[in-house]
């Protein structure tokens, strides 16, 4: 029999909503309806809520408030800045193309959005990562052109958790070219310490469902004087840089989830969970992906030798536990994750592979209870793959 | 002293939420966190809700449900529509650019977008109206090439409320040409009979927000077969022609409001409502701008002689009234509406237009009060002006 999730352990596909995002948007689902770019009253105290929550947001990155953007979420930010820079470029020169890096371990957002521009023409590099899942500087400096006009490398990596060098890779991208750097660091916030200044990036992508905050909400931040081309327009909503009513109730969420990841950053306490975490995984015989990396504290990512993830996964939704297997956004697809392909994991390996992604309600019983049921769980597979292979 | 909306009449910026629809969208900002797309507990719960959703919108549109994407909003639905035609124009010949037809009277999402379009090399056309506010199948066929790309007129005309001769304009376009046809029906929703099949295009856009449902959720409708490039990509969501991770509350909260909005169409009530509100403004003086055109039920633009439309609002803000200046999305703009000016209405005549639209819970005697203070308004504005004249 199936049954609802108990354990949800797949934070890194989705938050559940925390409490004060709910509260804050609830005003905004009942009478303060109006929509924010009408002048009268109930339009007016739409317009302060976003004002209010783009301030927040300007908060948890160390940034102005007139460089937040509020976007649909974290997939519309990856492809505004890709597609952003190539508009800008074609609308000045049609004629033109252009070079662009992403890195390989991308989501996928930022990779479609670089396939796209490829079709029509933009030349793309892709960077390599070592074994840990880590982008060098080195490799960018080897792809970059003076006439490069982006480069997209992420803050977190979605799948294992590693993090980026990223204030070298804009040492790097800063003296030898005129290229913006763009970082998704959706999975950064409230993570790690996010400081738009520090990173020296010019373009950086947050989601607000990632961090306590509701669907539908995400972020691109552009840094003071950073031009790039408008991708929805129409109104002149968020100063003629993205169209469309803005999604209020969302957007004060968002806001009221980036003041929580501000003042409560969990770092301490999701990294010893997660010590807990591994050091029962690596105790079942499981390695642990990018583990020699610096991680952020709320990905695990982990193989077990001759075990099948999607088997295990499954084995665990039906006892109530949550985990993802790859990121939420490549589920279904049959092939295996691109990130643990570029870190040089086989097919099997990749196939084999959980990612187990913490959230703030998340318990020590909670991990102790997985682990329990996982050591059950592959025991049984070890014990079909002997028979299997007697048979 | 400034004073909390009470009567409000901008029903086409932004619909209240419906009790339906936020019921609906409810479990979603709690119990129901999970991503549509995991494939455990808590993420098929959500996945099923999408479908849902997606089904109730495909019957407001006489759609099927496979037809119907999930977008952020009638913005992103527009943009898509037009960057979509252009994006698979140029991935399938780089150097090709290629013709676009638009109205003069489209959303500003349209025009905006052709305005991009322009810019990296295509060619757009504008198609003229008439002095009612409507585009003439003669018009199309006037500017159609055999090779355009694409005709965007909208359906229903958010400004002035009139409904285009879509079925007339299809015809002549499919005659002609292998152009697509999209239509921006975002004002039309709930307000008019509202068929794909009958209407003959092969895109259609729609926005929750101005049916009852929630703020953050459209619809592009695509005709089976119709094939545009995608615009926002990364994961596979809605079967790769709509990345990012789903909107699940905003999702079923414009499910039940399109649920509602086809079991009671709300015409008759509506009609008689505007009816009522125009005999009253007409007994004032008031000229009703493309009264002589098809239109929706529930928009009224109108404009009385040497008034000025911001004087009128503001002072109905003050006690309470929310009525529109022109279209919400263009609101703080200097520019008179390009509507009324594509209508050959007088910068004067377009500075004086009120916008008043009408929803499900306007009543008989909110319009008796409104045109109760409008009276007094003008009045003042009257005597100030011949004051001025006077002095």
């Amino acid at each position: 029999m199936q049954q609802a999730t108990r354990v949800y352990l797949d934070n890194a596909a989705t938050t559940p909503l925390s409490d004060c995002a709910r509260g804050a948007m609830q005003p905004y689902l009942s009478e303060v309806y109006g929509n924010a770019s009408s002048p009268y009253a109930v339009g007016r105290s739409a317009r302060m809520a976003i004002d209010k929550a783009r301030q927040s947001a300007a908060n948890l990155i160390g940034a102005h408030a007139d460089e937040i953007v509020w976007t649909s979420g974290g997939t519309e930010s990856d492809n505004w800045a890709l597609l952003g820079v190539a508009l800008r470029a074609l609308a000045g020169n049609r004629e033109t193309r252009g070079h662009i890096i992403v890195s390989a371990i991308e989501h996928h957002a930022v990779l479609e959005a670089a396939a796209t521009l490829r079709e029509i023409g933009f030349d793309i590099d892709t960077a390599r990562v070592d074994g840990q899942g880590v982008v060098h500087p080195e490799e960018i400096a080897r792809l970059l052109r003076p006439e490069t006009l982006l480069v997209s490398v992420m803050l977190v990596n979605n799948e294992v958790g590693t993090i980026q060098p990223l204030q070298e890779i804009a040492r790097v991208v800063k003296e030898d070219s005129d290229a913006l750097i763009h970082t998704d660091a959706v999975q950064a916030a409230g993570k790690i310490e996010l400081d738009v200044v520090n990173l020296g990036v010019d373009l950086l992508s947050l989601s607000g469902h990632k961090f306590g905050g509701p669907k539908g909400a995400g972020i691109l931040w552009a840094r003071r004087g950073v031009k790039i081309h408008p991708l929805l327009r129409g109104g002149g909503q968020e100063r003629g840089r993205r169209a469309g009513t803005e999604n209020v109730a969302a957007i004060a969420g968002v806001g009221a989830a980036a003041q929580e990841a501000k003042v409560r950053p969990n770092n301490g306490v999701l990294s010893e969970l997660r010590e807990h975490l591994e050091a029962g995984l690596r105790a079942m015989g499981a390695t642990i992906n990018g583990e020699q990396a610096a991680r952020a504290p709320h990905i695990t990512n982990a193989h077990f030798a001759d075990q099948r993830a999607e088997s295990l996964a499954l084995g665990l939704d039906l006892q109530g536990f949550a985990v993802g297997t790859g990121s939420a956004c490549a589920s279904g697809a049959i092939e295996p994750s691109h990130v643990l392909a570029a870190m040089g994991k086989s097919k099997e390996e990749a196939r084999a592979a959980l990612r187990i992604s913490l959230g703030n309600q998340n318990t020590r019983d909670e991990i102790d209870e997985l682990l329990a049921a996982l050591t059950v769980l592959t025991k049984k597979q070890d014990a079909r793959i002997r028979q299997d292979k007697a048979g």
